[in-house]
């Protein structure tokens, strides 16, 4: 007989992360805010029903794959060359600043040269921005086209990418038979082999199929085929993060004209099943009885720094590129917020042995802090009177939902067409009866 | 350190399975055929690449958990209703004549009263119908609206609800140690509590959501967690099949306004994930040296009477209805395909014991036999003219396509606005630095 322990798991998963999401929502908080604490109060920290399994673990790691593949596929390889140099030098120092606090913090309460690989990744989980709040927050208020916005975009591209970097160098020299110059060939060829082979496929796939066709959905699970394929050949053949050729399939594909659609399918996958199952696993990792008092000073210096390093870094970054104070000011609060990525970062931490299950709790409060601060903040240093440019481009979003809207009345008159269709065909029935 | 073998595999799955879909679907054979066939060659008995495992055997559940509540999503209950007698009359004797004739089979195969249980699963494989290869073949005909063609769609619908109903009695009946009483009065227990509590939850989810609102995925994600729950519940508490409680789940939200979007979204998870690993598990299943010349025998004149007796007996209903001889044969012929339905009955006999892994293979090929005889079939017996009724259905199918062109056209303009955004934005920054 088999166990089903792992369906009632997944119904409860499924409940809870969507409803606790729905009503952080309604209080004008992000939904990965809801999600995140519903993990946390079903994992082993506070009501226990949840235990991590292999399942779970494993559709997890599904989930992660699929979420850096998305971003991959969002990032934008020919913004990312024009916007150059003033985002690279903002990314950077925001980037550099993080790194170096995270490091010395974890250096400070677990001391010992022998531990500079965990003390360097604590910087790194740090590095990363998740730029969607912000971005979202933007375009409610009409301000994403502006200076500033501009600025934060760029950045948070090239940060993902410096992120990634990071990460894949930490977790290549986390094995100590390795030497770094193996490691970065190792890397150098993956990204080669990636790139050559990506194209290649590529065109393999649009000559077999022959051009676009009707049923589109092929695409979408092909790509992520390969994402998968990039994925395991990354981590299993040139020990570097799965997550990382998740990613790097992500922005081949991205050059594609079916990426839209692929996204929109791999977010359905995350929606409805993968992304509370990560966001589940992320709460069952979450151990309370490890909270002790350092731990909890731990977790407030972490937020603290967190904050303050990406408004100190991005801002010093913005003010060499000579914007003016309140921008400098806008720009570091719009990279304050951790996301998704920096608990798939501390996930790959644990599974590494690169960091201690200690530090999750104050990884996942860090997150969860920056993520709600970030728009209460960006809300405070935005006001003022808005400019032409603005204007138009709120103009453009107001175009963009009519246009839905159409989208959503041709999708009615379908249905009302297959109701005629049904009553037709019933009518029909009993007419030729009566004959 | 994890092992991330889950990963290729699950890669090989969705490329395999897709890749081959699309090659039977390009020869005009179902998709179907190309999965299964898919999982047969990645599976022991050919390639050997797959292996079961428990992360793929929990997913593949999963995913015949969403088949089957999509099915549910789309019983149309009024549908049901009206058609009522002759549909009714075709479905009964089309499900008894496989049954019986099945069960005979397995019986004199592998004699033996205690067997009793195990040849009336073979019985009951037999009996369910997949209508949805014969929907989609009078529709590219044209034919869909006609006298035969509503009575297929009705005796299918009611075929289905006799198929669940058969599965729940018999692997209710597995456990030796409780009385059929108990049994029936469970499963009884068991569809009033899903009908009561299932009215309720959506009640209120209705007044908690305040109606209709603009994120229409938190239904879809609620309702796959309600699905999930009652699979469970039916299950462990009511010893029903898991499958039959999401089929009622799915009953119960069909009679909502949002089941079509709910219906897509479930469609898009079992696409892109749940869907190949449950065919893959299947070809996993099928292991060769069990094939015996008695077994291919066996497989061969189980796959003769699956298209023999489908004929006979919905042919039989269908002429005391008084249909004429030619409609008698289309119905008897539409019947005739099995697909996921009575693979995922198969599964759940190996699951509990009440078939062994020997006669998996048999069903596997029964059921593409099936599959790929029907569109064949129906093409012969519906040669000849069309009427005006036929027409009429071939106008509003064309309809149906202009107005999705209309939703790709809406489509395009977002795109465009999209990048309009876009590059203002640029503009705008590159304008404002100038100055």
């Amino acid at each position: 007989m088999e166990s089903y322990d792992f369906i009632l798991s997944v119904a409860i998963i499924l409940a809870a992360t969507k409803l606790l999401g729905m009503a952080t929502k309604r209080i004008a908080m992000p939904q990965v805010v809801g999600a995140l604490l519903a993990g946390l109060i079903l994992g082993p920290a506070c009501l226990g029903l949840l235990r991590e399994t292999e399942f779970l673990n494993e559709l997890s790691e599904l989930g992660v794959i699929v979420l850096m593949f998305t971003a991959g596929l969002e990032t934008d390889v020919k913004e990312l060359k024009k916007s150059g140099g003033p985002a690279f030098l903002i990314a950077l120092i925001g980037v550099l600043v993080p790194l170096a606090g995270g490091t010395a913090l974890a250096a400070l309460f677990h001391p010992g040269k022998e531990f500079l690989l965990q003390h360097l990744f604590i910087g790194v989980i740090l590095t990363a921005t998740s730029v969607s709040i912000t971005v979202e927050t933007l375009r409610e208020m009409g301000r994403l086209s502006t200076r500033s916005g501009n600025a934060i975009l760029g950045a948070a591209l090239i940060d993902d990418v410096l992120g990634i970097v990071g990460l894949t160098l930490i977790t290549s020299m986390a094995d100590p038979t390795v030497s770094i110059f193996t490691v970065l060939l190792k890397i150098a060829a993956f990204f080669v082999l990636a790139l050559v082979g990506g194209m290649a496929a590529h065109r393999l796939v649009d000559r077999l199929t022959g051009g676009p066709g009707r049923d589109r959905r092929r695409y979408a699970v092909l790509s992520l085929a390969f994402c998968m394929l990039c994925a395991y050949i990354a981590e299993v053949w040139f020990g570097v993060a799965d997550i990382t050729g998740a990613y790097v399939a992500g922005v081949i594909i991205s050059n594609t004209n079916r990426t839209t659609y692929i996204a929109s399918k791999c977010e359905g996958l995350s929606d409805m099943l993968l992304s509370p199952c990560f966001f589940a696993s992320i709460g069952a990792k979450v151990v309370l009885p490890h909270m002790t008092l350092s731990i909890v000073l731990f977790s407030v210096l972490l937020m603290v720094w967190a904050i303050v390093s990406k408004i100190v870094g991005c801002g010093l970054g913005a003010k060499l590129c000579r914007y003016t104070n309140r921008e400098c000011v806008q720009i570091g609060v719009g990279m304050i917020s951790r996301g998704e990525v920096a608990l798939i970062v501390a996930n790959k931490g644990i599974a590494t042995g690169l960091m201690t299950a200690t530090y999750f709790g104050p990884v996942v409060i860090m997150v969860a802090a920056t993520t709600i601060v970030t728009p209460i903040l960006l809300k405070l240093v935005y006001k003022g009177r808005k400019d032409y440019g603005d204007l138009l481009q709120t103009d453009l979003v107001d175009h963009m939902e009519d246009v839905k809207d159409l989208e959503d009345a041709a999708q009615s008159v379908l249905d009302i067409h297959t109701n005629m269709l049904r009553e037709g065909e019933t009518h029909r029935e009993s007419s030729s009866r009566d004959c």
